[in-house]
């Protein structure tokens, strides 16, 4: 199993060739924990060669115990040590390309003036024209402020940018969407959704990220409201599409009905509600949230808005008290809180067949060890345990479909056709407690979901155009 | 000399082959004023076949006759005539691209999470990272409000996005500059202000387009204020130091001094005023201003709070009238206004070996045939005439300098550099009256530019950075 920490990096070594031969030099490092991966000859010599070492190592703690080793050998000049994660963020991570040269007077003419003018006009005249004659037509805004950054917190909009980028590479890669990531600076919601409104002009889509609750909820209904293109916080709705989608596939291994189970949500912070609003819209009756007062309930007034609207919609059977205890009987845990809030006997308590999705960052609500024999079926957001659950299934594909119909939004039922859509990647002869979900370099999910989506969009009357592909549908 | 207005359409057509030749097809629309460049075999067959054939015209207005005469022929069905513009505009110019793919975990969580956390703390815990560490490096904003776009006026934030998607395009092409369009959906310069202020964590410079005069004067120079990164209205900036490269080069031809020449600038919007204080800037002294109300002076109180500013600082001897009158004994004209707004009367007022910069769009003040012989230097903003004084030879290599600098601002000294080094392209063995400006498609340009403008701002303390080519110069 692939370690989450491990990492890369490059030491340029000067060897004096007379005092250590390479040999000596691969040997300490692979004492040292290190494995060479490859090797670049960067200046040859009889007597002195310069050579960048390209050496993985299973934890970046490593790499300093190593260098020093390095440093202290004999013969051996450490020039310097570059990790591979910021060698590859030097200077960004995506670029700007012309779809075609501009090499002589009559490209130009054409692209800019002054043949750019009919088409400027052609847009004046019918602005609908922009989701066919400008980037609107595949291009998204990845927008975020900076505020809620993986598990880092509010590290800020300059900080966020490589996550952001990151986005946009994905979006790129999985689905052939053009993303273009803008991180404000600003945190004040009023001025977010005036910002964004005033962006979308540019853009076929917003795709916000990491926005903290309970401003998200905000800034994204308001400009659901105000906008005639997507707009989808990722970090809500990407999270409980790949959710149900996991929930689906491990129902059918326990042999549930949607119907009739008991779910208890842990962390009702954006993703909490999200995930809660698309179980209930799938068909879950009994659904339990739970924060740090305790289960969340029509008998308190909570200062937080979100929990009120909340508690209107979930917990029929109105129970009180805390995690450990509203977990009894229950069939499913959904945990999107913090590392170690369940242990091992509130397990115990649940229905036999227990589902567990323990999605805190970095580290799970409880370890696969604790969870052990008496969770059926355990999945987390790592990529080092079976069973991912990862937005990355979800927000290409979503996007993709939404621009392909020329979406005026992303429905409920839209998100609820993706959920379906990957679920269904995972056939029933692949179906186990360790794979209920696929990977997301499984290049069926794109296409899948974006099929489903593109056939919510025309059933449900958003689509604004019919994809050629969908033209001799049904 | 090629026509501004020409274009070229594609013609779908389905020929009857027993009923025309396709020679008799290609005579008919050569008769009717088409030159078929390219032909395209769709659909073949024995009996009846599709082709595209791609057709230039010298004028629009051409393709509307010369379709009705192909439609009316026998054998013949016009299937669809598209336009070359149109169709090279759909989906919009530019593509966003990853700079490494993302093929497998390992990339992926290098690019994204989780190795991408470290890069967002080296970041946090020092901003000035994100120059390096992000796209900020070399990502420049094209921002619009859309309401000065090309001579098309307040065409609304939509229909601008071909034209800052082209600009994007020669950002890239021919500086390497990544540059992305932000067309803004609101006209309040507070809120323009706001939002690029916001933006600003994303990009490494922000080019301001097409926005309206007055309200262009504070937009740039609150954001001036506001940001550590250069913000460059082209409309002003980019024409200003165009202006003053064509004008130099002028001078020598002619054997004045620039302190001792008397220029009247006539238009004094955006360009006007910028062109004016680049041209001080340069060593002008005797500079008068003249706009609807006559020459611009310190005798009258003007509502537009940009010509009192401009009074304070033009025309030294207080004259007044119109432009009839101010243009005698002028050295040198600069048009920034209307069409054919300059006579040959007013011409022949001038002091002899008159320069004329008759740069009104899409006409200008006075046309090449009506300036005769009296002008002994004459140049324009179009392509189909001598001295084309165009924007794309600035905008590029100025940014590109000031990326690579890490510039904090755009001065007037770089502006100034920038300008002295476009002129001196042109050597003195090729400078004659048709040619005082490089071609945009010069490669010498960006170069030099670029060059000019570091160079400036590591004299002036602007730079925040040594670019790696310059650190052995002196």
């Amino acid at each position: 199993m692939r370690l989450e920490g491990g990492t890369s990096v490059i030491l340029r070594v000067e060897m004096d060739k007379q005092a250590v031969t390479f040999g000596e030099l691969v040997s300490l490092i692979g004492q040292q924990g290190g494995d060479i991966v490859a090797i670049d000859v960067i200046q040859p010599g009889r007597k002195t060669e310069v050579r960048d070492l390209t050496v993985s190592v299973v934890e970046p703690s490593v790499v300093e115990t190593l260098s020093a080793a390095v440093s202290a050998m004999k013969g051996i000049h450490l020039v310097n040590v570059s990790d591979r994660t910021f060698l590859l963020h030097l200077g960004g991570k995506i670029e700007v390309h012309s779809k075609v040269p501009i090499k002589n007077r009559d490209d130009l003419s054409r692209v800019y003036t002054p043949g750019v003018a009919k088409v400027c006009l052609a847009i004046r005249d019918d602005p609908s024209k922009a989701h066919s004659l400008t980037i609107r037509r595949n291009t998204v805004a990845v927008v975020s402020d900076g505020t809620a950054v993986l598990g880092l917190g509010d590290i800020g909009p300059h900080a966020a940018m490589p996550v952001m980028e990151g986005k946009a590479m994905l979006f790129k890669e999985l689905a052939g969407v053009d993303a273009f990531p803008i991180c404000l600076d600003t945190k004040d919601p009023e001025e977010i959704i005036a910002i964004v409104k005033a962006l979308a002009p540019t853009f076929g889509g917003i795709n916000l990220e990491d926005i903290s609750s309970p401003r998200c909820f905000e800034i994204e209904n308001r400009l659901k409201e105000l906008l005639d293109i997507p707009v989808f916080h990722d970090d809500q709705h990407g999270t409980a599409v790949v959710l149900l989608a996991g929930l689906l596939n491990a129902l059918k291994i326990v042999g549930k009905a949607i119907e009739e189970i008991k779910v208890v949500v842990c962390g009702i912070g954006a993703a909490g509600v999200a995930c809660s609003r698309m179980l209930l819209a799938a068909g879950v009756t009994h659904l339990v949230g739970v924060d740090k007062d305790g289960a969340i309930h029509r008998g308190v007034r909570y200062e937080n808005e979100a929990w009120n609207d909340y508690a209107a919609i979930t917990n029929p059977r109105q129970e009180t008290g805390r995690l450990a205890d509203v977990i009894a009987g229950a069939d499913v845990f959904i945990g999107l809180s913090r590392p170690r809030l369940l242990n091992n006997e509130d397990v115990r308590k649940m229905k036999p067949d227990p589902i567990v999705f323990a999605m805190a960052n970095p580290d799970p609500e409880i370890s696969p060890e604790e969870a052990g024999s008496y969770v059926r079926v355990y999945a987390t957001g790592r990529s080092d345990y079976p069973n991912q659950l990862n937005n990355v299934l979800a927000f290409p594909g979503i996007f993709r479909g939404a621009l392909d119909a020329r979406a005026s939004t992303i429905s409920e039922s839209m998100k609820l056709a993706a959920a379906k859509a990957i679920a269904s990647i995972v056939t029933d002869e692949e179906l186990n407690e360790e794979y209920i979900i696929p990977s997301v370099f499984n290049d069926k999910v794109v296409p899948a979901v974006r099929k489903a989506v593109i056939q919510e969009a025309i059933h449900s009357g958003v689509a604004r155009k019919i994809p050629s592909d969908f033209r001799n549908l049904d």
